[in-house]
């Protein structure tokens, strides 16, 4: 098994957290993913992740006070692995964990994520639990001076302790027995609490990869949150799949705008099982677990601003990972997430890079891999309709070509070399340039 | 009451770590008490201190892996308040706490004093333990995000939840019906997990501060690990009686010789209350409760090295507390720290300034506070002997004034103001001068 | 000579810069030093200080693209020594530099300061200029490596270097001869552009400190630009009478706000000879010299906010330089400036501490040096109007006492030690408490 | 032109630096460039470099104050473009710059390189000389704060000045008309005395880029000092061929296992065109120039070490360039630059990663391009001979394959798709696996 061929090209799926928080329940996911079968499966979307702290429980009855309750009681086997709480996923009772609704999913032609917290949980460590296939105790691989610093649930694991690698195949085992077909592990990617050593995780990536190895299931290993450490390209490249290259994204348009910094810096590290992850997409209805209320907010993003983040994602090749509740889907939404041409840049193409970037525009450049085509992006930074120009005569484009606008489907031409158009405050343009 | 008061002069007395770790017992105390009320107090010697952990099971039964066993049990009240391991001070059984000990100690004409752990601890969180004088429990005032790097037992108090500023008061209270003459708080006075955030426990400090003015007992506050924060000098100064200027002291040159740095930087802050603190005093043997197997090490500093310490402490006036088994004392360790000319100047100088550093030798000076004296301490940094030269001409220092040498009780002339003598390698002379 | 007998209290005075930035000319000078001599010596304030560039050619008429013109002509003699650029200060020509200008002000029974870089002209060194009093050159002593970030005139000065003391010693000579009294060394307190080494002019500081003891004249030595390092606290206090504490102040209220900050960092810090200046004061008319045009602007500080910065300047007693066109003072303006009961504190009061600052309100208290009396200052941060109280209990204040608010000549009453006020925003009281 | 297409694989040449220091003469670069056509050239070695101040009267005369004379003549044309010192480059005189010389070498069928500083001459800036096909002086284009930290004769270029990129224009026609092949341009890959911004120089890296484009010239460009900063790699691969990843390379065997983190760093970053640099190659006889009596010493690497060495830079794929004189070669050294099939992986081979690190040894593996084959490097990082395993099952090496040890020309065989070889302390093996 090779770890670059468990995604071949970045994941499309949807996420619980961006609407549910700590919140999700069986029947929450189950319609989302019963959304996704009918209307976006055609399109490429296949992943259905339920994000953090399945296994708490009463996981966001204290919002006011707390995100994540601290202290609290979780649900967990007598080997120290966390169980998805029965409340919220009545399927799991008995032990079953998440193979029911797995199955569910995947007879929907679908797949199926779970979100999981670096370590064991602490609760274990000062309980003396068991892990499975040793005799060392969770008291023995926790770290005690190894925290999250936004979450009170785990301790880290110490590599060097006899049993710490085991506690890692055990809880890799439960999820290939469920079958799981994806990991996003969190307090991993930039163990953040520690400035001077935010790579502090680094053995236990290599613990994951190996557990995964050691199921022979090939599950996508995601790792959060970013920023990822470019300094560490070369080893998430090895041991993992996608990591995050920016902190939470959120509908906000400073968070959006800062994304190109990230994609300049990671540009040339996008490859088949190796993607640097922009983050969710906050389209859409969002925020239901946040609130006591539950009370829900729309994407603060402009339409524009959101053509802009799908444009981004797609010509850099990030995963997509919609966070919006789906039944809730209005039509513009979907027809971001449905733009065949568009989403096309994910599956076939490679290469791109930005061309310019200055404070008010940017231009990104790339190639088709199947047909004999280029695609430049450009975005409009500033706060006003502008016209831009993307100047690729270095780039060896000539004005024989054809040239379509992927998202408005409208025409252009070429002069030069040059592209010229008008853009919208914060807004994009995507063409494809081929041969008539 | 004013914290300035509790402690006029720089404590001097005993602390159990150096020798015992986390092993001390009773027995060990009282004995250590006893050499003091009869060899020592006379020449000032009064503190008697029980270093750390002295509430855990089992203390030092897993060094080889461990110095703080992690996730282990712990000797606590139904208030979440620990008790000292009765197993090691059968005298606190029955509730009595450190009672019965600090009876004993008083008895002598002595005082006695704790090590404590910033917080509360880790276990009483996770059980919702209760907190005296409050509906909170352990959970709702501990932070699951503030931790010691070095030590398990903890979770930092969260100033902000109500039940915090009672936790601390119960324990002082506890203390002072014990009979507690002094606190050392550790992973307070710079918290170096955080290292861009190191005064996170400033809150704590304040809180520490007003539960001792609450209990009426004039309670010596002092403060660890170092480095203390000099940007904090004022906090410290207005809160606290001591606080470490420096990582842990050994019985090695270089940290000695760093000493210097730290003692340059603090020369402007000692004053009554408010005595930057050098730490214990790495005498004689030591580190009995470092080995699996109890063995004691003799001091690594040479005799000249030994002088060096005893002087900067003494002209700096750092709080002086004897690391080694006190039975065990030989003569020449034992006339260092009888030496009363020398200890004088922490009862009886003040205005102590570094007068010269390079990377060979220092000059210090400062002032008799009862007579008309002056006190100028040379050092020599270098691996030789050399002959050093205190130039006194531009500190108002006439030819006409007596000297005298205080440890050898040797005199020497003065000549334009100037001191010229030998100094062996790492070694020190401290010259008083006084009218004829 | 002691350089702590050189300023006894805080220096007051006029500094040019605020106003006339790089363009003073010396009947600007005369005019201040005139009007000073007629309104404001009688309480206290005594130094005229010519600011920056005062030896360049040409100084400020390239405003729209440089505050100071690179590799631009300055007035220099044979020995690389800066003179007055005889074009704005005429009485300096024929060699008699400052000479003219000093006696002017000394005959008008005040005193006469110069700012100057650190180090030696650049085109000395390239020119490979002379220095009295030593064989070495300017460019045997420049450092090429050390430089400011902001002015383009010097190097460093590498004291290693023979002829580098002989450089500082010459120009000192000068400025002695001169009658200088006060020098501003400019780029020495903090070297900003080397953030790993602010402290590089260590040297250059002592430097400093031996030119000026050997002319035998007590040269009040002023340490810019801020902030100053808290860890080299002890060391200005040996070698330098002011050291700015902040970044240039401006008139801006979230300038002054920040000044809470940096008083309580140096609080313990305010000594006979040892002053932690708060930088000039932004008042009245402003930045002729800063604009082409020669436009000025009046002080962008309400009249409340101006109250607060007095107030703390004097409480705290920074030094008091009064940075606006002196013969343009409103009366608003200068009833700040004269207000005896308030500027008394510079010379009568000591001790000052902060005895509480949250986001919203700061109090300071300190004591009269002569007459049984105590201050107290409240400041209110918010943007409103708010009523505030100062606890005095603990310090020891009894209800029996006077209270006398020093702005608006108002009185108070103690209630348990408190005093109850209300201060509009940004503004200050300043209470006296003294026995009837 | 593309800046890729100008070294397609890594530069393989000689540098005057290791040898010369400052001193080299046209002489000197004659007889080495003679020694390359003669006997290396043949095994693709073919740059002849003159580093730095070729341009300094007097280089190397103060050698035992200076390594650079600061202050000092520097030979200049009117346009503020440094020439050689026709002194040691007498071919130069007239005006003829380096054109005699470069056709001197390309009449032997190798190339010519240059090494410059960043920037323009300070004494051009001080002296307000012209620039070439512009109206502005250097005074109006140097950034009077932009300096090099160890090198006194330029300041930075202010690209926002008019006249900027005319400057680096007019020096780029200079060095294209003398018949340059490669610049070597220093201070500018990582601007160190600006720890907070050492990419302070990115724009003047866009200005060569933009000079190169201009002369229609495929001048290589080669950027230093390292470390080059892994956040801009993106940067350093759109705008120069080669860049420095680590600071001076010299003969110590610390620096040179320090290497293997900055190739561990880079390993994805080797591209046509695009070359992260290991640094100069320290065999044979090196220091001439360092020292003020010309003596030399010979490199202090143990002969496994120069194996190591070697085998990382071909393997890696870093630029070679020898520093020693080459008239000087043993026979050993002379080996260690013939191996041609070492050296075939500079042209045939690509994918090199890193698959194995600990604190004793490393694996390195690669592909060759042309030849179904594979290499693997084991290198001994401790200080005694280790039985080391390479294990390629998982790289889908098979027992099938020929091993052939490309230094002792020796055989071995994979069991398990495991290499087990004995490697002498800090030695290397370079194996190729084929298909018999």
């Amino acid at each position: 098994m090779n770890k670059n061929q468990f995604a071949l090209t970045p994941p499309m799926g949807w996420n619980s957290y961006d609407y549910y928080d700590t919140t999700v329940t069986e029947a929450d996911v189950k319609a989302n993913a019963d959304y996704m079968a009918a209307h976006l499966k055609q399109y490429g979307w296949e992943y259905i992740i339920v994000d953090i702290q399945w296994y708490a429980h009463d996981a966001g009855s204290q919002r006011d006070r707390y995100q994540y309750i601290p202290f609290w009681d979780v649900e967990m086997d007598e080997y120290s692995r966390l169980l998805p709480d029965p409340k919220r996923f009545p399927s799991s009772a008995g032990g079953k964990g998440f193979g029911p609704l797995a199955s569910y999913i995947h007879n929907l032609g679908l797949k199926f994520g779970i979100h999981i917290m670096r370590g064991i949980p602490r609760i274990a460590a000062h309980n003396h639990c068991a892990i499975l296939g040793t005799a060392a105790h969770a008291n023995d691989i926790a770290n005690p001076s190894s925290i999250c610093g936004w979450n009170p649930d785990m301790y880290g694991v110490d590599r060097s302790r006899e049993g710490a690698q085991e506690y890692y195949d055990s809880i890799f085992k439960l999820y290939a027995e469920w079958g799981v077909d994806y990991v996003k592990c969190d307090d991993i990617c930039n163990t953040n609490i520690y400035p001077n050593n935010p790579y502090s995780a680094k053995d236990e990536i290599e613990m994951l990869h190996e557990a995964i190895m050691k199921t022979g299931r090939p599950i996508v290993l995601s790792l959060s949150p970013g920023p990822a450490l470019i300094d560490k390209a070369w080893h998430y490249e090895k041991y993992a799949n996608l990591w995050r290259i920016t902190d939470d994204l959120w509908d906000k348009w400073d968070l959006l705008r800062n994304m190109f910094d990230r994609c300049e810096l990671w540009q040339n590290h996008v490859s088949e099982g190796c993607f640097p992850d922009c983050d969710m997409l906050p389209l859409g209805w969002l925020g239901k677990g946040f609130h006591t209320d539950q009370s829900t907010w729309y994407t603060n993003l402009t339409k524009d601003e959101q053509r802009t983040m799908m444009t981004l994602w797609c010509i850099f090749r990030s995963p997509l990972m919609i966070g919006t509740e789906m039944t809730r889907l209005d039509d513009w939404t979907l027809s971001l997430l449905t733009n065949a041409e568009v989403l096309r840049l994910l599956q076939h193409s490679k290469g791109a890079r930005q061309l310019e970037r200055d404070h008010s525009h940017v231009v990104w450049f790339s190639h088709d891999t199947e047909e004999a085509a280029d695609y430049v992006a450009l975005f409009n930074l500033s706060d006003g309709k502008a016209d831009l120009c993307a100047d690729l005569s270095e780039e060896g484009i000539t004005d024989q070509l054809s040239v379509r606008e992927l998202w408005d489907k409208g025409s252009a031409t070429l002069k030069n070399g040059k592209i010229y158009t008008a853009v919208p405050a914060h807004g994009a343009k995507l063409f494809k340039l081929y041969i008539k």
